[in-house]
């Protein structure tokens, strides 16, 4: 069972984003920026490109909303989108604020949030989905 | 009209790799890495994110067997994805072969391959989305 999986089924605890039958939506809890989110199929594949078209397709309908809301909820030029997948085995798309390229650069250090900043982003991100 | 627009149109030479009535598909010729392919909608909207819904599926589809092929032309881990978009107004999707997140990071200095190593590029993914 991969970290994702166990996000998923609750048994470790996370900020969630946004849930459906097929995927599911949370904090990067070692953002590259304030904002950064994860998008996760609930079936465990390893390469994002060995999803079925299927789930490739419905995974950029489910991100999208998310991806105006983080628009919404940050200063920031646009929603930018990374999908790397060398550290964990279970495909996952990177939704992150930027405002440069910089921003989306996977070798930088990641920004350590206590866990009220982390409530407040998810907050943020929340209420512009909601609005 | 758009670079890309452009590239599209043919008014722009290009080392197309893929194309139907909606997506265009071609090297970047200022690659992170030899493999890095553009995808580009055929309609103008500047954020990736404010394609309709519809697009956003198909371009996934439309991605998925150059992702692959890019995989099998190439000694690599995977065909990371990104979508960044700071710098020409028509979105577009990024794939790269990838070993390490370094090979996704818009920060580095760009390859500067000739027209001989572009048009072998090409002709190494080509073969393998034909085979």
């Amino acid at each position: 069972m991969t970290i994702f999986s166990k996000i998923i089924a609750g048994e470790i605890p996370s900020y969630k984003i946004a849930e459906n039958e097929r995927f599911y939506a949370f904090l990067d809890i070692f953002p590259l920026v304030e904002g950064h989110v994860l998008v996760v199929p609930k079936t465990e594949t390893d390469n994002f490109f060995d999803l079925s078209a299927d789930y490739l397709a419905d995974i950029m309908v489910f991100a999208q909303p998310i991806a105006k809301a983080i628009e919404k909820a940050f200063d920031c030029n646009r929603c930018g989108m990374s999908v790397v997948g060398l550290e964990v085995p279970h495909a996952h798309i990177h939704l992150v604020p930027i405002n440069e390229a910089d921003d989306l650069n996977f070798t930088r250090g990641k920004l350590k949030l206590s866990a009220d900043e982390l409530t407040a982003v998810q907050a943020k991100i929340l209420s512009a989905l909601q609005a």
